[in-house]
């Protein structure tokens, strides 16, 4: 009952998550690219290097409403002295700074125009009395002072997105800085979802005898796109190993990747690590020392991921948060696909012990600056509602004793 | 120059970003709801409060393949003096429990299986000796060993999902789980987005003189998506009252909201807080004490906020995430609206005063549990570059001496 059905499997060896994680991530290389245009680029990956093509700001400028004026003019300004310069004309943005400034001249200049050539400073309207034609500074100006220089934010050639960058605000903001109208990406891989087992309804029907509505395949699905990908459901194939392996064999062909839930332990109707050596994928993982999560099997069919978790929805959710998570990301070209490991506190007990790592699943807090857990009390496989608002797991390391409420875990965030 | 323009915004005093936030929110009510499916939730803002229609798990059953037994047959049981029970029937997950156990059965199980009448224990497969018509049990079992009990997940009558949160995967999950097909959400806000100033140029054409890219309407945009709001670029109204408040006028009647960039200062080409009140806004705000940022007007036009953030890409962020940000996701449902306040250490100093509070940005790192921030030295209101990434705001208050390395400040993270 316990062993393995194939010669493959049998010499599988269980390891720790992490370890798991990090085999797996060897045989990733991310999908192919395609190229987008700034509308549709935010929450894509960056597949390429991007440089900037020109300084931002590309010309010298002014950061407030006032006067441009050659700070040697003010030199010996003061209260008691003040020096008066003659307005020849007015500089706004979007204009060109054609005027040459000479000595005794100011120039009228607003917020974000360009500083005309001979004055090297800006004096704001406040500080100063004027009328329409002259304007009286009392106080020296520094050379330089209320300019903003080109190429302060941005210089021409400086990398704005390194390759493996989710395209966030900022960084439509740079390309769009550089006036940079799209940018390659990595294609977002599509996914195909399957269901397996007998038991599972599709919400919308009724539910008879011991069977339960299917919510895996909205949690899974929601992950997946979270990683980059297209998820697609394609269906419950039952406990049939013909059918079973019928759909992996079509959804193989025709997609990127595929995730495929239940039948994935040692029991007898455990069918899909048959169904998937059928089809025609190479067997890398089954099972891994982690509770909850611990049934699993991880693949790859040529150069797609295959992933094959437990029908138990905090089982299934929390194997994919260590590890299949990582996997998709590479394969979507994100390149902080491993994620960052954060020291925890924990707020209560956790008494259970755990032959594997055992994964606590909670909600950050943060308290005085330090981040803490309150470890839900039900962490079962079965718990679907320790998952609510989960965004933090927390590890207590396998052969490792109980928690106490104030000791310091590692884990990591999901975001 | 430093004037406003009318007797109402005459009397405006500038507060602090939190004063202004909260007064603001006073005017906000969320939009109208509708109807969505599951596969259309995610991410959604729920309008209702769920409750579960039924317990969950809705039967007991048992977590492991094994053996259903009465316990009161294994209270003798030991390595020296066995039990030994008849094997009558085998339940799998989606088969009903239709046989009634008596005393001296056992019934394979097999994991997420109803229990069996007349069961109150389950032994594990790899706990006992088995035939396929006996199986020997060398331990006693407790009552209830092994059984996950009916509503140990979720009980009939629970709130599954308060008003206002988010979907995400785990209320998918949760919803899923009761068969329920679908749920009620804020409606997306429809916001427009308008752009103003002659210096404003748009990707994919040529840049000439001291003109500049558009990037906020790229920036602000997936902002307000993030917020819950489907955000549309209405276009640039360029620097002239009638072209602005003409546009104005045109998207307050048809759109939910109005966020508009430039011209909210007080200099000579600052028309955007009198279009506003020519097209019937009612301004509540009009600057922030708060560095980057101060520049903007906050307004009403009936139920719909009106949102104008200054031209420069920086500033208009830093004001949108103090203020803006909440005003949207107050709009669009969400019970969440004011960021939580956590602690940041600084992980290098920041010399510059400021009679308003300052606000530093940067990427959250996390060392030995404590979340910390590194603020670029170069926080400009024309800096895009320093909004690279970030996800952390830190708080220098009004008047607050300088920021030392190791200091801790108040602030929030953006998420």
């Amino acid at each position: 009952m316990q062993e393995c059905r194939t010669g493959i499997r049998r010499q599988l060896k269980k390891m720790r998550f992490s370890e798991t994680r990090d085999m797996l991530l060897e045989y990733i290389n991310p999908v192919d690219t395609e190229t987008v245009s700034l509308e549709e680029l935010c929450g894509r990956v960056i597949a390429e290097d991007v440089a900037a093509r020109m300084n931002v700001p590309h010309y010298d400028r002014s950061p407030l409403d006032g006067y441009a004026v050659k700070s040697s003019d003010t030199a010996s300004a003061s209260e008691g002295s003040p020096v008066t310069l003659r307005i020849v004309c007015e500089i706004k943005a979007g204009d060109t700074a054609d005027h040459i400034l000479k000595s005794g001249e100011a120039v009228k200049i607003l917020t974000g125009a360009p500083i005309p050539d001979g004055a090297d400073a800006v004096v704001k309207y406040e500080d100063t009395l004027y009328t329409a034609d002259s304007v009286t500074v009392s106080q020296p100006l520094l050379a330089g002072e209320n300019i903003i220089r080109a190429g302060e934010d941005v210089k021409t050639g400086d990398v704005l997105v390194g390759r493996g960058t989710a395209a966030d605000t900022a960084v439509l903001g740079l390309l769009a800085s550089q006036g940079i109208a799209g940018a390659e990406v990595y294609r977002k891989p599509n996914v195909a979802l399957i269901s397996t087992g007998n038991e599972i309804v599709e919400v919308g029907t009724a539910l008879t005898g011991s069977r339960i509505y299917n919510s895996n395949r909205y949690m899974l699905a929601a992950e997946m796109e979270r990683c980059g990908c297209c998820a697609v459901y394609e269906g419950c194939a039952g406990d049939d190993m013909s059918s079973i392996a019928g759909l992996l064999s079509r959804v193989l062909s025709s997609y990127d990747a595929v995730v495929i839930t239940g039948g994935v332990s040692a029991g007898d109707y455990d069918l899909v690590p048959d169904a998937l050596e059928r089809a025609g994928v190479d067997i890398l993982v089954h099972g891994v020392k982690m509770k909850p999560g611990m049934a699993c099997v991880y693949g790859m069919y040529r150069s797609k991921p295959v992933i094959a978790l437990s029908g138990n929805p905090a089982s299934a959710l929390t194997n994919f948060y260590c590890i299949g998570r990582s996997i998709l990301r590479k394969y979507s070209g994100a390149c902080d696909y491993v994620p960052e490991t954060v020291q925890i506190r924990m707020l209560r007990d956790f008494s259970k012990k755990s032959r594997g790592d055992r994964i606590l699943r909670g909600t950050m807090k943060v308290e005085k600056g330090m981040i803490c857990m309150d470890p839900s009390p039900e962490q079962g496989n079965v718990i679907i509602s320790s998952m609510r608002a989960a965004d933090l797991l927390a590890v207590v390391p396998m052969e490792h004793g109980p928690v106490a409420a104030g000791d310091v875990l590692d884990g990591f965030m999901i975001r």
